[in-house]
């Protein structure tokens, strides 16, 4: 698994405390079984726990301790989106979708296991987010989790992440224009980054402007992970980031990187990166750890 | 299509009614767009819109009839179940899965479009489901909404409706013994039966006692529904069902039929039927309509 490299001391611990609590919450949502089925939760396990760098559920966290929320419902709201987020990643590996053979250095669910029980697992661990959002444990108040649930499904459907996975795959028949690349980017990472960063809000009861202002910052970093993304693809040791260089260019894409040349890229990222940060104003200096995980996606490697 | 044979005028009418105004306001929740990704919703509606039976909307609409609820709300519930089934139908009509290159005599979603739309039309159709039971609109009370999402997340998710799809992939290679194959259809289907009929005591604010019946009523039907789908598979005629006779056998599956022959079967699905129709005794004569369903499940032909 690539690991976060260029992190700072303190932004790397707390990487670190988040990756072993929300995987210790993970597995406890999602226990190995004796049944006859198990091979569907295996599979799940499997997609879900093979490393990661568990950049959602960070936010979430990190959103929620910005407003004293209990850390254990933080860690259920963040395996929840976690759960989402590698329903989505199992799918788009599919033969008929992205076909990777490879995630994070190791084989995909379904080559694993096979596609039948891929395409059931990443179904269920789409079900389980909302299973575990709409538990009380996750928070007393129904109106906090039909919030939750309301806004994740917004931010994962049609109009927010799964249709940015469509239009991805249109991308590879279809030269894309600027305007379309930054949709189809805020669609399939934007909206999940940004429930990521407000959930913690929701959670804490928060008032609109702080909310308004974390889903700002996440759209902004989402769009600048997306771009540094585009960069990576064609400039990253794929020692690092387990997976082949130039997939997008050989898969015929319209990326950040091939509309706008990668140094232009490259400023672009920096330019979002900065503009995330000053939304966090808000907070004054309780949201240093938010803003050291904005300079790290403008440094990462993998 | 097939259509609903044998069934009684009266509950002819309330199919139909249903099948009406659900499409309706599945219509309304799922519009046409012009959208550069619109193919994604060109092929939800392709997959909800082709027909079908509508048993689980009926469910819903009926049992919400038991306590008064407003028929809009029950509508939007109605859909939502509907999404949440037809998602089911086009992820196990895929290669991967069953295999199958016609649904009620049409072409399935992966064939009219292509695999990776299918995926991605199902992700967005279960996605839906609860964006549409956690909206304001399905009920004022949170408290409402909440149980309704977390009932379904249960119903459809690993130990239910998806754990049962998995069980019968499973069967394709085991020999399963008759406790085995009655929990797989359980889950594969009792539990969105029983959800479907809960939801309409759900929204009506009902007591336990009558959610309970509800639920054991729909879980008999479901199992009644197995069973006779079962002896369909070998003596209907395919162009009544829309899809080729024998499949399970081909398949090399366990079903009621293989398990305890064909007329042992035909007398288990009678006795389920009449016990669902007990269950039912606690609302008085107020429940003609979902017995009435009960008995058509015995005589249908499709």
């Amino acid at each position: 698994m690539p690991s976060p490299r260029d992190a700072s001391p303190r932004l790397q611990k707390a990487l670190d405390e988040t990756v072993e609590t929300v995987e210790k919450t993970i597995k406890r949502l999602l226990p190995e079984t004796n049944l006859a089925e198990r091979h569907l939760f295996d599979a799940m396990r499997y997609g879900v726990l093979t490393g990661g760098k568990r950049l959602r559920p960070f936010m979430v966290v990190q959103a929620a301790a910005l407003f004293n929320v209990d850390p254990s419902r933080a860690r259920r709201t963040a395996a929840a989106v976690e759960f989402l987020h590698c329903y989505s990643l199992i799918h788009d590996d599919l033969p008929a979708m992205d076909d990777s053979d490879k995630r994070r250095g190791k084989a995909t669910v379904h080559r694993k296991f096979d596609e039948a029980t891929a395409i059931l697992a990443g179904d269920t661990l789409l079900t389980l987010a909302f299973e575990t959002l709409s538990d009380r444990d996750t928070h007393a108040d129904p109106h906090v989790r039909i919030e939750l649930v309301r806004k994740l499904a917004i931010a994962s459907g049609g109009h927010g992440m799964v249709g940015g996975q469509m239009l991805d795959l249109i991308g590879e028949k279809e030269e894309f224009d600027l305007g379309t690349i930054s949709r189809m980017q805020r669609m399939k990472t934007g909206h999940l980054f940004a429930f990521s960063c407000e959930a913690g809000a929701i959670l804490g009861k928060a008032d609109e402007p702080h909310k308004k202002a974390l889903c700002n910052y996440a759209y902004d970093l989402g769009l600048a992970f997306q771009v540094t993304d585009d960069v990576l693809d064609v400039e990253a040791d794929p020692r690092d980031t387990g997976k082949p260089a130039n997939q997008d260019e050989k898969a015929g894409k319209s990326t950040f990187v091939s509309t706008m040349g990668k140094e232009q890229a490259k400023m672009r990222a920096e330019m979002l990166v900065h503009q995330a940060i000053r939304h966090l104003h808000i907070f004054g200096g309780r949201a240093e750890m938010l803003k050291e995980l904005a300079m790290y996606v403008l440094q990462r490697r993998a």
